[in-house]
Protein backbone atom coordinates (compact mmCIF):
# COMPACT_ATOMS: atom_id res chain seq x y z
CA UNK A 1 0.00 0.00 0.00
CA UNK A 2 2.65 2.48 0.70
CA UNK A 3 4.36 1.56 -2.33
CA UNK A 4 1.11 1.69 -4.31
CA UNK A 5 0.60 5.38 -2.56
CA UNK A 6 4.32 6.85 -3.06
CA UNK A 7 3.84 5.87 -7.00
CA UNK A 8 0.38 7.67 -7.10
CA UNK A 9 1.85 10.57 -5.73
CA UNK A 10 5.25 10.78 -8.16
CA UNK A 11 2.46 10.42 -10.81
CA UNK A 12 0.42 12.81 -9.37
CA UNK A 13 2.92 15.49 -8.71
CA UNK A 14 4.03 15.06 -12.56
CA UNK A 15 0.18 15.80 -13.45
CA UNK A 16 0.20 18.85 -11.05
CA UNK A 17 3.27 20.75 -12.69
CA UNK A 18 2.03 19.34 -16.58
CA UNK A 19 -1.45 21.19 -15.84
CA UNK A 20 0.45 24.27 -14.55
CA UNK A 21 2.50 24.22 -17.41
CA UNK A 22 -0.49 24.12 -19.98
CA UNK A 23 -2.84 26.49 -18.59
CA UNK A 24 -2.83 30.26 -19.92
CA UNK A 25 -1.49 32.33 -16.75
CA UNK A 26 -4.43 33.78 -14.15
CA UNK A 27 -2.33 36.95 -14.57
CA UNK A 28 -3.14 37.69 -18.24
CA UNK A 29 -6.16 39.05 -19.53
CA UNK A 30 -9.17 37.79 -19.67
CA UNK A 31 -8.31 36.83 -15.54
CA UNK A 32 -11.92 35.87 -14.95
CA UNK A 33 -11.61 32.87 -17.43
CA UNK A 34 -8.04 32.18 -16.40
CA UNK A 35 -8.76 31.97 -13.17
CA UNK A 36 -11.92 30.08 -13.26
CA UNK A 37 -9.87 27.33 -15.34
CA UNK A 38 -7.37 27.11 -12.60
CA UNK A 39 -9.81 26.83 -9.75
CA UNK A 40 -11.72 24.32 -11.66
CA UNK A 41 -8.74 22.53 -11.90
CA UNK A 42 -6.62 22.62 -8.68
CA UNK A 43 -9.22 21.32 -6.33
CA UNK A 44 -6.94 18.68 -5.13
CA UNK A 45 -8.72 16.28 -7.48
CA UNK A 46 -7.12 12.75 -7.18
CA UNK A 47 -6.03 12.99 -11.00
CA UNK A 48 -7.18 9.14 -11.68
CA UNK A 49 -7.13 9.40 -15.31
CA UNK A 50 -3.69 10.78 -16.20
CA UNK A 51 -2.57 8.78 -13.07
CA UNK A 52 -3.83 5.78 -15.08
CA UNK A 53 -2.05 7.16 -18.55
CA UNK A 54 1.06 7.70 -17.09
CA UNK A 55 1.57 4.30 -15.28
CA UNK A 56 0.11 1.95 -17.93
CA UNK A 57 3.24 3.86 -19.89
CA UNK A 58 5.22 3.21 -17.27
CA UNK A 59 4.70 -0.47 -16.95
CA UNK A 60 5.43 -0.77 -20.76
CA UNK A 61 8.35 0.41 -20.10
CA UNK A 62 7.73 4.12 -21.68
CA UNK A 63 8.86 7.08 -20.13
CA UNK A 64 5.37 8.79 -18.95
CA UNK A 65 7.16 12.15 -18.96
CA UNK A 66 6.63 11.35 -22.70
CA UNK A 67 2.70 10.75 -22.56
CA UNK A 68 2.36 14.01 -19.71
CA UNK A 69 0.75 15.90 -22.60
CA UNK A 70 -2.15 13.23 -23.31
CA UNK A 71 -2.24 12.63 -19.30
CA UNK A 72 -2.55 16.32 -18.76
CA UNK A 73 -5.33 16.56 -22.00
CA UNK A 74 -7.10 14.06 -20.29
CA UNK A 75 -7.65 15.14 -16.69
CA UNK A 76 -8.74 18.86 -18.46
CA UNK A 77 -10.98 17.11 -20.58
CA UNK A 78 -12.64 15.34 -17.19
CA UNK A 79 -12.70 18.37 -15.58
CA UNK A 80 -14.47 19.87 -18.35
CA UNK A 81 -17.32 17.43 -17.72
CA UNK A 82 -17.13 18.33 -13.90
CA UNK A 83 -17.93 22.11 -14.79
CA UNK A 84 -20.40 21.33 -16.84
CA UNK A 85 -22.36 18.84 -14.72
CA UNK A 86 -22.08 21.20 -12.10
CA UNK A 87 -23.88 23.76 -13.30
CA UNK A 88 -27.72 24.69 -12.21
CA UNK A 89 -29.76 23.79 -15.57
CA UNK A 90 -28.09 20.25 -15.05
CA UNK A 91 -26.71 18.73 -11.29
CA UNK A 92 -27.05 21.80 -10.14
CA UNK A 93 -24.30 21.05 -7.48
CA UNK A 94 -22.84 23.67 -4.68
CA UNK A 95 -19.59 21.22 -3.54
CA UNK A 96 -17.49 19.61 -5.69
CA UNK A 97 -14.02 17.99 -3.91
CA UNK A 98 -15.08 19.78 -0.70
CA UNK A 99 -15.20 23.35 -2.37
CA UNK A 100 -17.93 25.78 -3.61
CA UNK A 101 -18.20 24.90 -7.61
CA UNK A 102 -16.71 26.64 -10.43
CA UNK A 103 -20.58 28.11 -10.91
CA UNK A 104 -21.20 29.56 -6.91
CA UNK A 105 -17.86 31.08 -7.48
CA UNK A 106 -17.33 32.57 -11.15
CA UNK A 107 -21.40 32.32 -12.10
CA UNK A 108 -23.14 30.17 -14.84
CA UNK A 109 -21.47 32.19 -17.64
CA UNK A 110 -18.27 31.83 -16.95
CA UNK A 111 -19.30 28.16 -15.84
CA UNK A 112 -20.24 27.63 -19.22
CA UNK A 113 -17.24 29.32 -20.53
CA UNK A 114 -14.71 28.27 -18.35
CA UNK A 115 -15.93 24.19 -19.21
CA UNK A 116 -15.47 24.99 -23.25
CA UNK A 117 -12.56 26.47 -22.47
CA UNK A 118 -11.11 23.34 -20.89
CA UNK A 119 -12.32 21.73 -23.30
CA UNK A 120 -10.16 23.72 -25.69
CA UNK A 121 -7.26 23.39 -24.47
CA UNK A 122 -7.61 19.77 -24.07
CA UNK A 123 -7.31 19.69 -27.82
CA UNK A 124 -4.44 21.86 -27.52
CA UNK A 125 -2.58 19.66 -25.28
CA UNK A 126 -3.12 16.79 -26.77
CA UNK A 127 -1.24 17.70 -29.70
CA UNK A 128 2.15 18.97 -27.41
CA UNK A 129 4.73 16.95 -27.34
CA UNK A 130 6.96 14.37 -29.18
CA UNK A 131 5.25 11.66 -29.50
CA UNK A 132 5.18 10.56 -33.54
CA UNK A 133 2.32 12.14 -35.29
CA UNK A 134 0.45 9.07 -36.11
CA UNK A 135 0.33 8.10 -33.00
CA UNK A 136 -0.81 11.45 -31.70
CA UNK A 137 -3.90 11.57 -34.57
CA UNK A 138 -4.49 8.04 -33.09
CA UNK A 139 -4.65 8.94 -29.40
CA UNK A 140 -7.36 11.92 -30.69
CA UNK A 141 -9.52 9.39 -31.84
CA UNK A 142 -9.34 7.83 -28.62
CA UNK A 143 -10.28 10.68 -26.90
CA UNK A 144 -12.80 11.80 -29.37
CA UNK A 145 -14.93 8.23 -29.44
CA UNK A 146 -14.54 8.54 -25.31
CA UNK A 147 -16.87 11.90 -25.72
CA UNK A 148 -19.13 11.71 -28.30
CA UNK A 149 -20.96 8.97 -30.52
CA UNK A 150 -21.17 6.93 -27.78
CA UNK A 151 -19.37 8.75 -25.24
CA UNK A 152 -19.34 10.83 -21.74
CA UNK A 153 -21.92 13.17 -23.47
CA UNK A 154 -24.56 10.17 -23.98
CA UNK A 155 -24.10 8.94 -20.63
CA UNK A 156 -24.80 12.49 -19.40
CA UNK A 157 -27.64 12.92 -21.44
CA UNK A 158 -29.02 9.22 -20.63
CA UNK A 159 -28.22 10.11 -17.33
CA UNK A 160 -30.74 13.20 -17.59
CA UNK A 161 -33.39 11.06 -19.17
CA UNK A 162 -33.48 7.94 -16.51
CA UNK A 163 -34.77 10.82 -13.91
CA UNK A 164 -37.79 10.32 -16.21
CA UNK A 165 -38.61 6.74 -15.87
CA UNK A 166 -37.70 3.46 -13.94
CA UNK A 167 -34.18 2.68 -14.65
CA UNK A 168 -32.97 -0.70 -15.83
CA UNK A 169 -30.48 -2.86 -15.38
CA UNK A 170 -29.85 -1.89 -18.88
CA UNK A 171 -29.72 2.00 -18.60
CA UNK A 172 -27.58 1.60 -15.53
CA UNK A 173 -24.99 -0.06 -17.52
CA UNK A 174 -25.02 2.19 -20.41
CA UNK A 175 -25.15 5.16 -17.94
CA UNK A 176 -21.88 4.02 -16.07
CA UNK A 177 -20.40 2.67 -19.36
CA UNK A 178 -20.58 5.80 -20.49
CA UNK A 179 -21.07 8.71 -18.44
CA UNK A 180 -17.56 7.79 -16.12
CA UNK A 181 -16.49 4.58 -17.74
CA UNK A 182 -15.37 5.81 -21.69
CA UNK A 183 -12.59 8.54 -20.18
CA UNK A 184 -11.55 5.97 -17.61
CA UNK A 185 -11.04 3.59 -20.67
CA UNK A 186 -9.44 5.89 -22.73
CA UNK A 187 -6.98 6.67 -20.05
CA UNK A 188 -5.68 3.26 -19.78
CA UNK A 189 -6.10 3.22 -23.58
CA UNK A 190 -3.89 6.26 -24.15
CA UNK A 191 -1.04 5.07 -21.96
CA UNK A 192 -0.64 2.10 -24.37
CA UNK A 193 -1.01 3.45 -27.74
CA UNK A 194 1.14 6.11 -26.54
CA UNK A 195 3.49 3.24 -25.80
CA UNK A 196 2.80 1.68 -29.45
CA UNK A 197 2.33 -2.27 -28.18
CA UNK A 198 0.57 -4.35 -30.14
CA UNK A 199 -2.88 -4.01 -30.93
CA UNK A 200 -3.60 -6.87 -29.22
CA UNK A 201 -2.39 -5.66 -26.22
CA UNK A 202 -4.61 -2.64 -26.78
CA UNK A 203 -7.06 -4.22 -26.91
CA UNK A 204 -6.97 -6.50 -23.42
CA UNK A 205 -5.81 -3.14 -21.63
CA UNK A 206 -8.94 -1.54 -23.00
CA UNK A 207 -11.19 -4.45 -21.02
CA UNK A 208 -9.24 -3.99 -18.01
CA UNK A 209 -9.75 0.43 -18.41
CA UNK A 210 -13.76 -1.18 -18.84
CA UNK A 211 -13.89 -2.68 -15.86
CA UNK A 212 -12.02 -0.66 -13.78
CA UNK A 213 -14.58 2.41 -15.11
CA UNK A 214 -17.62 0.64 -14.28
CA UNK A 215 -15.73 -0.71 -11.06
CA UNK A 216 -15.27 3.45 -10.08
CA UNK A 217 -18.53 4.37 -10.92
CA UNK A 218 -20.11 1.47 -9.04
CA UNK A 219 -18.54 2.46 -5.96
CA UNK A 220 -19.30 6.21 -6.66
CA UNK A 221 -22.94 4.76 -5.91
CA UNK A 222 -21.96 2.81 -3.73
CA UNK A 223 -20.38 6.06 -1.49
CA UNK A 224 -23.45 8.22 -2.39
CA UNK A 225 -25.11 5.01 -0.48
CA UNK A 226 -23.03 4.73 2.32
CA UNK A 227 -20.00 7.09 2.12
CA UNK A 228 -19.13 9.97 4.85
CA UNK A 229 -20.40 13.35 2.99
CA UNK A 230 -16.63 15.03 4.39
CA UNK A 231 -14.54 12.12 3.51
CA UNK A 232 -16.16 12.33 0.31
CA UNK A 233 -15.96 15.93 -0.11
CA UNK A 234 -19.73 16.17 -2.23
CA UNK A 235 -22.99 16.26 -1.31
CA UNK A 236 -24.27 12.56 -0.90
CA UNK A 237 -27.30 10.39 -0.85
CA UNK A 238 -28.35 12.24 -4.00
CA UNK A 239 -28.50 9.79 -6.44
CA UNK A 240 -31.46 7.35 -5.14
CA UNK A 241 -33.49 8.54 -7.73
CA UNK A 242 -31.23 8.19 -10.86
CA UNK A 243 -29.67 4.88 -12.31
CA UNK A 244 -27.55 3.83 -9.42
CA UNK A 245 -26.22 0.15 -9.35
CA UNK A 246 -27.47 -0.03 -5.46
CA UNK A 247 -31.18 1.05 -6.29
CA UNK A 248 -31.08 -1.29 -8.85
CA UNK A 249 -28.16 -4.42 -7.55
CA UNK A 250 -29.05 -3.46 -3.90
CA UNK A 251 -26.17 -2.71 -1.70
CA UNK A 252 -24.78 -6.44 -2.14
CA UNK A 253 -25.37 -7.10 -4.93
CA UNK A 254 -23.41 -3.71 -6.18
CA UNK A 255 -20.41 -4.90 -4.09
CA UNK A 256 -20.20 -8.21 -5.74
CA UNK A 257 -20.60 -6.94 -9.03
CA UNK A 258 -17.68 -4.23 -8.10
CA UNK A 259 -16.02 -7.69 -6.98
CA UNK A 260 -15.95 -9.27 -9.96
CA UNK A 261 -15.16 -6.38 -12.22
CA UNK A 262 -11.93 -6.02 -9.99
CA UNK A 263 -10.73 -9.68 -10.20
CA UNK A 264 -11.04 -9.24 -13.98
CA UNK A 265 -9.38 -6.37 -14.28
CA UNK A 266 -6.40 -8.10 -12.02
CA UNK A 267 -6.27 -10.96 -13.69
CA UNK A 268 -6.28 -9.07 -17.09
CA UNK A 269 -3.16 -7.31 -16.18
CA UNK A 270 -1.38 -10.06 -15.17
CA UNK A 271 -1.97 -11.44 -18.22
CA UNK A 272 -0.27 -8.56 -20.47
CA UNK A 273 1.79 -7.23 -18.13
CA UNK A 274 2.87 -9.73 -15.29
CA UNK A 275 4.66 -8.22 -11.99
CA UNK A 276 5.65 -4.80 -13.77
CA UNK A 277 1.53 -4.49 -13.81
CA UNK A 278 1.87 -4.18 -9.94
CA UNK A 279 0.20 -0.56 -9.99
CA UNK A 280 -2.52 -1.17 -12.33
CA UNK A 281 -3.18 -4.54 -9.78
CA UNK A 282 -3.50 -2.36 -7.15
CA UNK A 283 -5.30 0.28 -8.63
CA UNK A 284 -8.49 -1.59 -9.07
CA UNK A 285 -7.75 -3.09 -5.60
CA UNK A 286 -8.07 0.51 -4.93
CA UNK A 287 -11.20 1.35 -6.73
CA UNK A 288 -12.84 -1.24 -4.97
CA UNK A 289 -11.79 -0.57 -1.69
CA UNK A 290 -11.53 3.42 -1.27
CA UNK A 291 -13.74 5.56 1.39
CA UNK A 292 -13.02 8.92 -1.01
CA UNK B 1 -23.43 38.01 -58.48
CA UNK B 2 -25.04 35.53 -59.78
CA UNK B 3 -21.77 33.61 -60.45
CA UNK B 4 -21.05 34.49 -56.77
CA UNK B 5 -24.23 33.16 -55.90
CA UNK B 6 -24.05 30.39 -57.82
CA UNK B 7 -20.57 28.94 -56.49
CA UNK B 8 -21.43 29.63 -53.01
CA UNK B 9 -24.38 27.43 -53.69
CA UNK B 10 -22.20 24.85 -54.95
CA UNK B 11 -20.26 24.72 -51.90
CA UNK B 12 -22.92 25.06 -49.32
CA UNK B 13 -24.52 22.09 -50.82
CA UNK B 14 -21.40 20.11 -50.51
CA UNK B 15 -21.29 21.16 -46.52
CA UNK B 16 -24.67 20.50 -45.97
CA UNK B 17 -23.85 16.74 -47.90
CA UNK B 18 -21.12 16.57 -44.79
CA UNK B 19 -22.79 17.63 -42.05
CA UNK B 20 -25.28 15.05 -42.63
CA UNK B 21 -23.01 12.40 -42.92
CA UNK B 22 -20.59 13.09 -40.07
CA UNK B 23 -23.95 13.44 -37.69
CA UNK B 24 -25.26 10.80 -35.50
CA UNK B 25 -28.42 9.88 -37.10
CA UNK B 26 -31.20 10.74 -34.98
CA UNK B 27 -32.64 7.24 -34.77
CA UNK B 28 -30.47 6.36 -32.46
CA UNK B 29 -30.08 6.47 -28.83
CA UNK B 30 -29.64 9.05 -26.79
CA UNK B 31 -32.34 10.59 -29.71
CA UNK B 32 -32.82 13.68 -27.53
CA UNK B 33 -29.15 14.45 -28.44
CA UNK B 34 -28.89 13.91 -31.86
CA UNK B 35 -32.14 15.24 -32.50
CA UNK B 36 -30.87 18.70 -30.90
CA UNK B 37 -27.62 18.18 -31.98
CA UNK B 38 -28.98 18.67 -36.39
CA UNK B 39 -31.62 21.15 -34.93
CA UNK B 40 -28.99 23.10 -34.29
CA UNK B 41 -26.93 22.40 -37.14
CA UNK B 42 -29.61 22.34 -39.80
CA UNK B 43 -31.23 25.34 -39.37
CA UNK B 44 -30.52 27.81 -42.91
CA UNK B 45 -27.30 28.69 -42.10
CA UNK B 46 -25.45 30.85 -44.61
CA UNK B 47 -22.25 28.11 -44.27
CA UNK B 48 -20.20 31.07 -44.60
CA UNK B 49 -16.89 29.41 -42.76
CA UNK B 50 -17.08 26.09 -44.21
CA UNK B 51 -17.54 28.37 -47.59
CA UNK B 52 -14.52 30.18 -46.64
CA UNK B 53 -12.39 26.91 -46.34
CA UNK B 54 -14.04 25.31 -49.67
CA UNK B 55 -13.51 28.08 -51.51
CA UNK B 56 -9.67 28.98 -50.60
CA UNK B 57 -8.91 25.34 -51.56
CA UNK B 58 -10.55 25.59 -54.65
CA UNK B 59 -8.82 28.94 -55.54
CA UNK B 60 -5.51 27.18 -54.75
CA UNK B 61 -6.46 23.84 -57.00
CA UNK B 62 -7.30 22.12 -54.61
CA UNK B 63 -10.33 19.91 -54.71
CA UNK B 64 -12.93 21.65 -52.18
CA UNK B 65 -13.96 18.10 -51.39
CA UNK B 66 -10.86 16.61 -50.25
CA UNK B 67 -11.04 19.40 -47.51
CA UNK B 68 -14.85 19.07 -46.78
CA UNK B 69 -14.21 17.09 -43.44
CA UNK B 70 -12.26 20.52 -41.86
CA UNK B 71 -14.57 22.50 -43.56
CA UNK B 72 -17.63 20.80 -41.76
CA UNK B 73 -15.86 20.88 -38.50
CA UNK B 74 -15.77 24.83 -38.59
CA UNK B 75 -19.13 24.45 -38.82
CA UNK B 76 -19.80 22.41 -36.49
CA UNK B 77 -17.46 24.56 -33.63
CA UNK B 78 -19.36 27.56 -34.97
CA UNK B 79 -22.68 25.67 -34.07
CA UNK B 80 -21.24 24.78 -31.05
CA UNK B 81 -20.65 28.44 -29.99
CA UNK B 82 -23.80 29.96 -30.98
CA UNK B 83 -25.81 26.78 -28.91
CA UNK B 84 -23.82 28.06 -25.92
CA UNK B 85 -24.39 31.98 -26.58
CA UNK B 86 -27.78 32.03 -26.57
CA UNK B 87 -28.06 30.19 -23.17
CA UNK B 88 -30.59 31.99 -20.73
CA UNK B 89 -26.46 32.06 -18.17
CA UNK B 90 -24.85 33.83 -21.56
CA UNK B 91 -26.87 36.23 -24.08
CA UNK B 92 -30.31 34.69 -23.31
CA UNK B 93 -31.37 34.21 -27.18
CA UNK B 94 -34.53 32.99 -27.93
CA UNK B 95 -34.27 33.53 -31.62
CA UNK B 96 -31.40 32.09 -33.84
CA UNK B 97 -31.90 32.08 -37.88
CA UNK B 98 -35.78 33.41 -37.62
CA UNK B 99 -36.02 29.58 -34.65
CA UNK B 100 -36.25 28.28 -31.50
CA UNK B 101 -32.84 28.67 -29.92
CA UNK B 102 -31.94 25.11 -29.09
CA UNK B 103 -32.56 25.75 -25.27
CA UNK B 104 -36.29 27.09 -25.97
CA UNK B 105 -36.81 23.84 -27.74
CA UNK B 106 -34.63 20.82 -26.09
CA UNK B 107 -34.34 22.23 -22.40
CA UNK B 108 -31.07 24.06 -21.50
CA UNK B 109 -29.65 20.60 -19.53
CA UNK B 110 -29.88 19.66 -23.44
CA UNK B 111 -28.50 22.56 -25.15
CA UNK B 112 -25.39 22.63 -22.53
CA UNK B 113 -24.68 19.09 -23.60
CA UNK B 114 -25.57 19.39 -27.17
CA UNK B 115 -22.74 22.43 -27.40
CA UNK B 116 -20.55 20.08 -26.34
CA UNK B 117 -21.52 17.31 -28.12
CA UNK B 118 -21.49 19.56 -31.20
CA UNK B 119 -17.60 20.77 -29.95
CA UNK B 120 -16.39 17.34 -29.83
CA UNK B 121 -18.15 15.89 -32.74
CA UNK B 122 -16.22 18.58 -34.37
CA UNK B 123 -12.78 17.36 -33.67
CA UNK B 124 -13.74 13.99 -34.35
CA UNK B 125 -14.63 15.36 -38.41
CA UNK B 126 -11.49 17.18 -38.39
CA UNK B 127 -8.85 14.81 -38.24
CA UNK B 128 -11.23 12.61 -40.97
CA UNK B 129 -10.65 12.24 -44.38
CA UNK B 130 -7.49 11.74 -46.66
CA UNK B 131 -5.27 14.61 -46.11
CA UNK B 132 -1.54 13.90 -44.47
CA UNK B 133 -0.94 13.32 -40.47
CA UNK B 134 0.91 16.64 -40.71
CA UNK B 135 -1.73 18.72 -42.62
CA UNK B 136 -4.52 17.49 -40.11
CA UNK B 137 -2.16 18.11 -37.10
CA UNK B 138 -1.45 21.52 -38.19
CA UNK B 139 -5.21 22.28 -39.12
CA UNK B 140 -5.67 21.15 -35.51
CA UNK B 141 -3.41 23.41 -34.23
CA UNK B 142 -4.96 26.46 -36.00
CA UNK B 143 -8.63 25.01 -34.90
CA UNK B 144 -7.09 24.98 -31.42
CA UNK B 145 -5.64 28.21 -31.65
CA UNK B 146 -8.86 30.17 -32.88
CA UNK B 147 -10.71 28.76 -29.90
CA UNK B 148 -8.55 29.24 -26.40
CA UNK B 149 -5.60 31.28 -25.36
CA UNK B 150 -6.63 33.83 -27.05
CA UNK B 151 -9.37 32.91 -29.18
CA UNK B 152 -13.53 32.91 -29.49
CA UNK B 153 -13.71 31.93 -26.14
CA UNK B 154 -11.66 34.54 -24.93
CA UNK B 155 -13.67 36.98 -27.03
CA UNK B 156 -16.71 35.88 -25.83
CA UNK B 157 -15.57 36.38 -22.18
CA UNK B 158 -14.45 39.90 -22.69
CA UNK B 159 -17.59 40.84 -24.29
CA UNK B 160 -19.71 39.85 -21.45
CA UNK B 161 -17.43 41.66 -19.03
CA UNK B 162 -17.61 44.61 -21.30
CA UNK B 163 -21.00 44.94 -20.28
CA UNK B 164 -19.69 46.19 -16.77
CA UNK B 165 -17.47 49.23 -17.99
CA UNK B 166 -17.48 52.21 -21.01
CA UNK B 167 -15.82 50.21 -23.77
CA UNK B 168 -13.02 51.22 -25.21
CA UNK B 169 -12.18 50.87 -28.92
CA UNK B 170 -9.54 48.78 -27.99
CA UNK B 171 -12.05 46.71 -25.94
CA UNK B 172 -13.92 46.41 -29.32
CA UNK B 173 -11.65 45.18 -31.75
CA UNK B 174 -10.27 42.65 -28.93
CA UNK B 175 -14.13 41.08 -28.74
CA UNK B 176 -14.43 41.36 -32.59
CA UNK B 177 -11.25 39.92 -33.57
CA UNK B 178 -11.68 37.46 -31.34
CA UNK B 179 -15.32 36.64 -30.60
CA UNK B 180 -16.01 36.68 -34.53
CA UNK B 181 -12.52 37.16 -35.98
CA UNK B 182 -11.03 33.95 -35.10
CA UNK B 183 -13.17 31.28 -36.20
CA UNK B 184 -13.30 33.39 -39.32
CA UNK B 185 -9.09 33.89 -39.59
CA UNK B 186 -9.08 30.08 -39.19
CA UNK B 187 -11.65 29.08 -42.25
CA UNK B 188 -9.60 30.75 -44.58
CA UNK B 189 -6.40 29.61 -43.07
CA UNK B 190 -7.75 25.91 -42.72
CA UNK B 191 -8.07 26.14 -46.73
CA UNK B 192 -4.73 27.30 -47.57
CA UNK B 193 -3.08 25.21 -44.97
CA UNK B 194 -4.81 22.00 -45.92
CA UNK B 195 -3.71 22.96 -49.86
CA UNK B 196 -0.45 22.81 -48.56
CA UNK B 197 0.68 26.41 -50.29
CA UNK B 198 4.02 28.28 -48.59
CA UNK B 199 3.98 29.77 -45.28
CA UNK B 200 4.07 33.23 -46.90
CA UNK B 201 0.92 32.59 -48.74
CA UNK B 202 -1.00 31.51 -45.38
CA UNK B 203 0.25 34.71 -43.59
CA UNK B 204 -1.10 36.76 -46.36
CA UNK B 205 -4.59 34.76 -46.55
CA UNK B 206 -4.88 34.91 -42.41
CA UNK B 207 -4.09 38.89 -43.36
CA UNK B 208 -7.51 38.59 -45.78
CA UNK B 209 -9.02 36.44 -43.02
CA UNK B 210 -8.61 38.61 -40.04
CA UNK B 211 -9.72 42.00 -41.99
CA UNK B 212 -12.76 39.96 -43.81
CA UNK B 213 -13.43 38.88 -39.79
CA UNK B 214 -13.51 42.21 -38.41
CA UNK B 215 -15.76 43.46 -41.25
CA UNK B 216 -18.33 40.78 -40.75
CA UNK B 217 -18.83 41.34 -37.10
CA UNK B 218 -18.71 45.52 -37.73
CA UNK B 219 -21.19 44.68 -40.26
CA UNK B 220 -23.20 42.56 -37.49
CA UNK B 221 -22.95 45.56 -35.32
CA UNK B 222 -24.10 47.60 -38.63
CA UNK B 223 -27.47 45.54 -39.15
CA UNK B 224 -28.31 45.40 -35.51
CA UNK B 225 -28.29 49.18 -35.67
CA UNK B 226 -29.95 49.45 -38.55
CA UNK B 227 -31.14 46.40 -39.99
CA UNK B 228 -34.45 44.34 -40.67
CA UNK B 229 -35.42 41.88 -37.71
CA UNK B 230 -37.39 39.67 -40.27
CA UNK B 231 -34.86 39.49 -42.48
CA UNK B 232 -31.87 39.29 -40.45
CA UNK B 233 -33.78 36.33 -38.66
CA UNK B 234 -32.38 37.29 -35.00
CA UNK B 235 -33.62 39.82 -32.27
CA UNK B 236 -31.76 43.48 -32.74
CA UNK B 237 -31.09 46.67 -31.30
CA UNK B 238 -29.63 44.50 -28.58
CA UNK B 239 -26.12 45.28 -28.84
CA UNK B 240 -25.82 48.81 -27.96
CA UNK B 241 -25.14 48.10 -24.38
CA UNK B 242 -21.66 45.95 -25.73
CA UNK B 243 -19.02 46.67 -27.68
CA UNK B 244 -20.48 47.35 -30.55
CA UNK B 245 -18.49 49.15 -33.50
CA UNK B 246 -21.70 51.61 -33.89
CA UNK B 247 -21.77 52.70 -30.44
CA UNK B 248 -17.90 53.37 -30.28
CA UNK B 249 -17.25 54.38 -33.75
CA UNK B 250 -20.75 55.81 -34.87
CA UNK B 251 -22.78 54.66 -37.88
CA UNK B 252 -20.52 56.17 -40.72
CA UNK B 253 -17.13 55.47 -38.87
CA UNK B 254 -18.15 52.05 -38.50
CA UNK B 255 -19.25 51.79 -42.16
CA UNK B 256 -16.13 53.92 -43.33
CA UNK B 257 -13.71 50.98 -41.34
CA UNK B 258 -15.48 48.21 -42.86
CA UNK B 259 -14.69 49.90 -45.88
CA UNK B 260 -11.49 50.15 -45.47
CA UNK B 261 -11.04 46.39 -44.23
CA UNK B 262 -12.87 45.02 -47.78
CA UNK B 263 -10.64 46.89 -49.77
CA UNK B 264 -7.28 45.87 -48.53
CA UNK B 265 -8.94 42.41 -48.09
CA UNK B 266 -9.61 42.54 -51.97
CA UNK B 267 -6.08 43.91 -52.23
CA UNK B 268 -4.35 40.94 -50.35
CA UNK B 269 -6.16 38.25 -52.55
CA UNK B 270 -5.66 39.70 -55.82
CA UNK B 271 -2.26 39.90 -54.69
CA UNK B 272 -1.91 36.16 -53.64
CA UNK B 273 -4.40 34.70 -55.57
CA UNK B 274 -4.94 37.26 -59.07
CA UNK B 275 -7.76 35.63 -60.75
CA UNK B 276 -8.21 32.81 -59.31
CA UNK B 277 -9.06 34.61 -56.11
CA UNK B 278 -12.58 36.16 -57.82
CA UNK B 279 -14.94 34.39 -55.27
CA UNK B 280 -12.83 35.84 -52.24
CA UNK B 281 -12.76 38.74 -53.59
CA UNK B 282 -16.70 38.87 -53.95
CA UNK B 283 -17.00 37.21 -50.84
CA UNK B 284 -15.29 40.23 -49.03
CA UNK B 285 -17.58 42.39 -50.83
CA UNK B 286 -20.49 40.58 -49.91
CA UNK B 287 -19.53 40.76 -46.33
CA UNK B 288 -19.40 44.64 -46.44
CA UNK B 289 -22.79 44.96 -49.02
CA UNK B 290 -25.14 42.33 -47.30
CA UNK B 291 -28.41 42.98 -45.43
CA UNK B 292 -28.87 39.59 -43.50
Amino acid sequence: MERFKGRWEKYRSLVEEGLDVFLPPETEYPQSLYRAMRYAVFSGGKRLRPVLTLSVADAFGTDPKVLLPQAVALELIHTFTLVHDDLPDIDNDDYRRGKPTVHKVFGNAIAILTGDALFAMAYKVAIAGSLPESVKLRILREINDALCYRGVIEGQVADIESLQKEPSYEDMLFIHTHKTGKLIEASVVVGAVGSQVSEDKVARMREYGRKIGLAFQIMDDILDAVGDEKEVGKRLRKDFNRASAVRILGLDGARRKMDELVSEAVEIVDGVLGRRGWFLKEMAEFIRDRTY
